[in-house]
């Protein structure tokens, strides 16, 4: 059990009045310092990111932006507008610029997606990330088939299907790894879900923690979006702020049958992209940055691994294995999993999400994202100390 | 009459297909320069906005963002929440944070609007910014109010006002001063619209080009935010792309009954700003920023009325009068519109909007910003001779 001290309470107070303000969502970074007194972060461990990703990306902004003198062109003008923006991914994803739809952000997606093309009554997979269920229309019936943890949060294809049918769902939706729990379910499956699903209006596929997966020993990343040719109803999901670690940036984009792309940008969505994520979709096409990159993802993978063995060898915790960029914790020797978020944050500097607000989860669960190797090491440490 | 070589006929053609793709907005610098080869942009006078003060926002960049090192605060993580950012602005507008909505750009907010709290019958002054009808929903059906070249597009708020009652209105759309005409509505004049239209769902003000109006010597900004107080049915929608140059930020905000604010953001619009607009949303808070900007904004206003004069002299065409900081040209003497924009930007590098494709614009009309003192010269020199 943690003890806080008289003057961590009066911090504490302070950190609960800024949660509240900001919902199901942890409390950025700069709001947290700003706003809360005595609180110092050494690492963002709630932070989903690749950060070796977020030091290339900005080596090429400094060189391509600062140093060549090319930032005002991107801050002054209008970017170019959404289909424009969509033709730097097509190599990329080998699919037509007519099927790709550019977000600001992910999330400004799964907005879109969820209040212009779902019918009636969508399913959730629980646990999930919670703008899925937030951002549903009202007129909307929302359900759940939650995953279970005496299984490590692996899909049962059958009971999902099962659910679909008897609630007569018309769009389902899948985090591919799932968040906040890691798991991961197999091309070869999902397939077999799409081929029972073709009578369902869409079917979301979130692949945005898919470049922390893999299902051969190259790493190579998997993908539903060449699935997208054959089921029409499908549309694939991808954030680039965890992968490349720009959340700043806000850049996202989705993989979906053309007449969808061509409704969403019938009335909207013109000009959606900043000129710093124009930059970031045309640095996408470059070979250079792509093969250093593809570098700094396997060996932020590898680093995971030994992150998992590390944090396994804590006794009072259960560490769920991951595919993502994060671990999901359960704490199983009666510690609180909000008060373990504090302790980390006031006495070690280290923010790590609390999933006690996660609907579908029971127990006491915390989300600890991998960070760099030597954060990784201070994150373990602290840990085990917590637990003496 | 202008005629154009075979050469240069070759470009129009390239051209035209971009513009195809661009729809009723003008293809961007960046887009047009690397599609069309032969075309060389020296200045861009389609583009909106006060070049004095995109320098100003680029020294604070530099300095506090690259010099400083801070930029990857901003790139890496995530930006603040819609409601967090609106704090930032609660002191410069005087209204409470409740009732500001932050947007992606205004033209995000204007979609948010049109979506979500238009009923059925909406009535558009015309000439106008396009997004206004093309962003509205297929179940609305659209009114159009056409203001008189003869009377130089001066509103007749009783004609107005005739309209609203006829065609059982529900929302009011008003850019003022209007795009692409220049021309302003007295804030007592919009009192008085706004107290008979109480009975509308919503009234909206877009007030993106009120930096450039003025009403008093002094030059200060008028502005109908605190009308919102009085009228619950008021939305007031302010881009920062033009007053500011930086348009490739995508920054804006709205004023608006809270209700209206909660309502968007119970299920959407979480994480809209990038890093670099919340970056700016700050700066709107500095003191010695805005003073700085104020001097900039009085400059460029001179300027402006400087460039009128210029224009006003040239016999084949008429120039009106304009609040903001374009100004829309009338050809008198039979060139087309199309032609002058082509030889403008293929003999002289200068890029100006024709207003062919404008509904509600009968004869032949192009848009021209005005720029730098030096650049508005060129451009007034470039059409002299194009007459010639």
């Amino acid at each position: 059990m943690i003890i806080f001290s008289s003057e961590e309470q009066a911090i504490i107070e302070q950190y609960k009045r800024l949660k509240a303000a900001a919902g199901t969502h942890s409390p950025s970074i700069s709001s947290l310092t700003e706003t809360v007194k005595g609180i110092t972060v050494k690492t963002d461990a709630c932070f989903l990111s690749n950060p070796y990703a977020t030091d290339l990306f900005l080596e090429y902004f400094q060189r391509d932006l600062i140093i060549n003198k090319r930032i005002r062109d991107v801050l002054e003008f209008y970017p170019t507008q959404n289909r424009g923006i969509a033709c730097h991914l097509e190599g990329l994803l080998g699919v037509p610029a007519n099927n790709i739809f550019i977000g600001n952000g992910a999330i400004e997606i799964i907005q879109a997606l969820l209040h212009r093309f779902t019918k009636k009554r969508m399913l959730v997979i629980l646990p999930t990330f919670s703008p899925y269920y937030e951002f549903a229309r009202s007129d909307v019936e929302v359900f759940y088939h939650t995953l279970d943890k005496e299984n490590f949060f692996i899909l049962n294809t059958e009971k999902l299907l099962h659910d679909i049918v008897e609630n007569k769902i018309d769009t389902l939706i899948i985090v591919n790894p799932n968040n906040p729990d890691g798991s991961y379910i197999p091309l070869a499956t999902l397939y077999n879900v799409l081929k029972e699903c073709g009578a369902l209006e869409q079917v979301i596929i979130d692949e945005s923690f898919i470049h922390f997966a893999y299902e051969e020993d190259s790493f190579a990343i998997p993908t539903c979006v060449p699935f997208c040719a054959q089921f029409s109803n499908l549309v694939v999901v991808k954030s680039m702020s965890k992968d490349f670690g720009i959340a700043g940036v806000r850049a996202g984009y989705a993989v979906m049958n053309e007449n969808k792309v061509s409704a969403l940008l019938q009335n909207g969505y013109l000009w959606n992209s900043n000129g710093i994520a124009e930059y970031f979709f045309k640095l996408m096409g470059r070979k250079e940055f792509l093969t250093e990159y593809e570098q700094l993802r396997c060996r932020y993978i590898k680093e995971r691994q030994f992150f998992y063995e590390e944090l396994s060898q804590i006794s009072q915790i259960l560490v769920y294995p991951t595919s993502a960029n994060f671990f999901l914790v359960e704490l199983l020797d009666g510690t609180k999993a909000n008060d373990l978020a504090l302790a980390l944050l006031l006495r070690h500097g280290i923010y790590i999400r609390s999933a006690k607000d996660k609907k579908g989860l029971s127990g006491e669960f915390v989300r600890v994202a991998s960070r760099r190797l030597d954060e990784n090491k201070l994150i373990a440490h602290a840990l085990k100390d917590s637990f003496v």
